[in-house]
């Protein structure tokens, strides 16, 4: 019996949407599904027991950052990530591929690996698909990631949210510079002439690490590998990645290198495209998407899994999701608002009666009480956004979504 | 029927420690009580809900903070400080004296009241009896202090806790300015030969503005005024400003003017000579103290209520109380520590299961879970600390102090 199994449930009538439940080590959970981002053993500003009662039932941590601080040696020694951050349901890991690119300053690429300096003390670390593999089994996540090859994203800057990754203090926010938009180059200065060939290398590369991974990986009966699917927005690119990588039997693939800047019209073509590339009968997870409108976009295409910082990042900022849109607590007018964010939720902040106006003031005096509640607010946001796609494909009444989610629908 | 009032249940045979239990709108509290501080109508990364979980049964709010910033007539639109903070058990403000003392550039002194400059941006304020007492109405505490003339101690630096009040975001902590021990001057500036003076001044001051506040306090009905005894380290001073105070019948006492810098042994002196000048039949509270060997001494010379700021601020710079005294959690020893903080406490970290480990990695990683679970282990511990010492008096027994709280007797 492999680590995790995925049974599907129940498939949509008009689209490709489908319910299913996905069994790990330490439980299971239902997909479509929404991890919230612990990247540093820690969904920022709550507890696990939190976390749990606002109906995540699984979590997304970073090897990238584990891996640096405190080590997964550490985190193996105290007992593995599940009993050091006391969050006993199913965690994913990522592989530390696309912090790599996206955080630091990257020494070399070459075929064995990347030699990176770490963002906190500058120190030179090599990470390579082995090397994934170990920190990774060390972690003790169910589900773990391949190491890809990820070349970033050159987009619009409409949709790039910094893929399954919480900021740590101190760090600023990747960007992806794109000075010129008629002559955009990617973070690490590639020329847009030469992209493409980057995209094909990286491609390439990332079905030979998957095999480098899969022969790496040490405990396959307590941990599944996913394997990721590349290729950018070139949709033939796609194609061959997702052949190359569904050679492996592996218990769940994902798609990468989505959400990084290209926009939704961009990923949308992508998604719809490489989703029934991937095997039926197993979970199909995007990483790192996304907004509302993205999440059913890519449910109807036939995904299952999402992970992503906005509930989290946004909350300590002060924004908080509704069912018709963001808003954004420090504006002036919600000072003497007696309202709480959303009369139809139920989490610790709208069920707890704290008001609109009391929340901008938490904010505006700077009370960690403010980012505490409202991301508490987003995650059941995206949470009972998610139950209720899932109520949708159940019951094969999408007018359940057009109703209650506007948002889903809008042009954000 | 006053709108606070104190039953004294029984008094310790060995010692003037007493046990009772206040009722005030909002519910009763047990004395002796230790209460949390939640200056900005916050108690800085717990929930209400949680802050009641550690088994806080009171709060403090600061005046001076909510007066500048949202404003206690918004408070009062919207409905009270209770119902904006969503805590429906009792709370005591504090009259925003010590802070404009301690926090602000003061512009004048004068018999009518202080004119100060805003910390946030400089506004030129003033804060009168009158208008202390307006703006506590509009808060709505269950107990509300005097405004008093509290000129900063000159002290020696160990015990100077910054008196009820958590330091809002970007504000330097309060200093006392001591240069040349042998030629200490207070922090604005008057020479220690000017000291009595300036004491005996702001004794009287304190009577006549009290008066004052009797006078302008409007809520009667629904909020108890507690007067205040000044008097510095000067024995005799105690006695005239208790003599005075105690003129009014007011539900409650205070002894204020303790522990501004001034050592353990002078703040006993003056608690000890100070608080059976009291009523027998009233609470007595001792504002700003403080560590646990200064409570115990406080309850055994009669005291009944303490509040400080050390279980909040302590723990968001990773400081973590137990029953024989603080630990840094920063400290590179507790890396590999499986423990929990204190074995013995129930609070959501030690009773939640999270190690030395994985606090000191949230500190060292600045995640907000950190000062949020450490916070409320700090308010668990002195908590269960009162706990104790409310059992102590009630079987006669301080041998459970001795045994438990070592670092009650131990000169920290």
């Amino acid at each position: 019996m492999p680590a995790v199994t995925y049974q599907l449930k129940q498939k949509d009538a008009e689209s490709n949407a489908r319910l299913g439940r996905v069994t790990t080590p330490h439980g299971t959970f239902d997909t479509p599904a929404f991890m919230p981002v612990g990247t540093q053993a820690s969904v920022k500003g709550l507890q696990p027991t939190q976390v749990d009662a606002v109906g995540a039932q699984i979590l997304l941590s970073n090897t990238y950052h584990l891996m640096l601080r405190p080590g997964s040696q550490l985190v193996k020694q105290m007992g593995g990530l599940h009993k050091w951050m006391r969050w006993d349901r199913p965690i994913l890991t990522d592989s530390g591929g696309f912090q790599v690119f996206s955080l630091t300053d990257i020494n070399r690429i070459g075929e064995d690996g990347v030699t990176f300096r770490s963002h906190l003390d500058g120190e030179l670390i090599e990470l390579t698909p082995e090397r994934s593999m170990c920190v990774q089994n060390e972690l003790g996540a169910d589900i773990i990631m391949a190491f890809d090859d990820c070349p970033p994203g050159v987009g619009d800057g409409d949709s790039g949210l910094g893929v399954g990754q919480e900021q740590p203090a101190g760090m600023s926010e990747p960007q992806i510079s794109n000075p010129n938009p008629q002559s955009p180059t990617s973070r690490h200065g590639v020329a847009v002439a030469d992209y493409p060939a980057r995209v094909k290398l990286a491609n390439e590369r990332t079905v030979r690490w998957l095999d480098r991974c899969v022969k790496a990986h040490e405990r396959t009966d307590e941990q599944g590998l996913f394997g990721i699917v590349q290729g950018g927005t070139d949709l033939m690119a796609r194609t061959w990645c997702a052949q190359n990588v569904t050679q492996h039997d592996l218990p769940g693939y994902a798609i990468g290198g989505v959400a990084v800047g290209e926009g939704f019209d961009q990923i949308k073509l992508v998604v719809e495209h490489t989703a029934p590339l991937l095997p039926e009968d197993r979970p199909r997870y995007l990483m790192g998407v996304g907004y509302e409108r993205d999440i059913l976009m890519a449910v109807r295409a036939g995904v299952d899994m999402f992970d992503c910082v906005l509930p989290t990042r946004n909350g300590r900022n002060g924004c908080a999701f509704t069912p018709t849109g963001q808003i954004r607590l420090k504006n002036a007018c919600f000072a003497e608002d007696a309202g709480v964010l959303d009369p139809g939720c139920d989490c610790p902040a709208c069920g707890g009666g704290f008001t609109r106006s009391y929340l901008r003031h938490l904010f505006m005096a700077q009370e960690m009480l403010g980012p505490i509640l409202v991301s508490a607010h987003n995650i059941r946001h995206f949470q009972r956004y998610l139950l209720d796609i899932r109520r949708a494909i159940a019951q094969n009444d999408w007018s359940l979504i057009d109703r209650h989610w506007p948002v889903a629908v809008k042009r954000r």
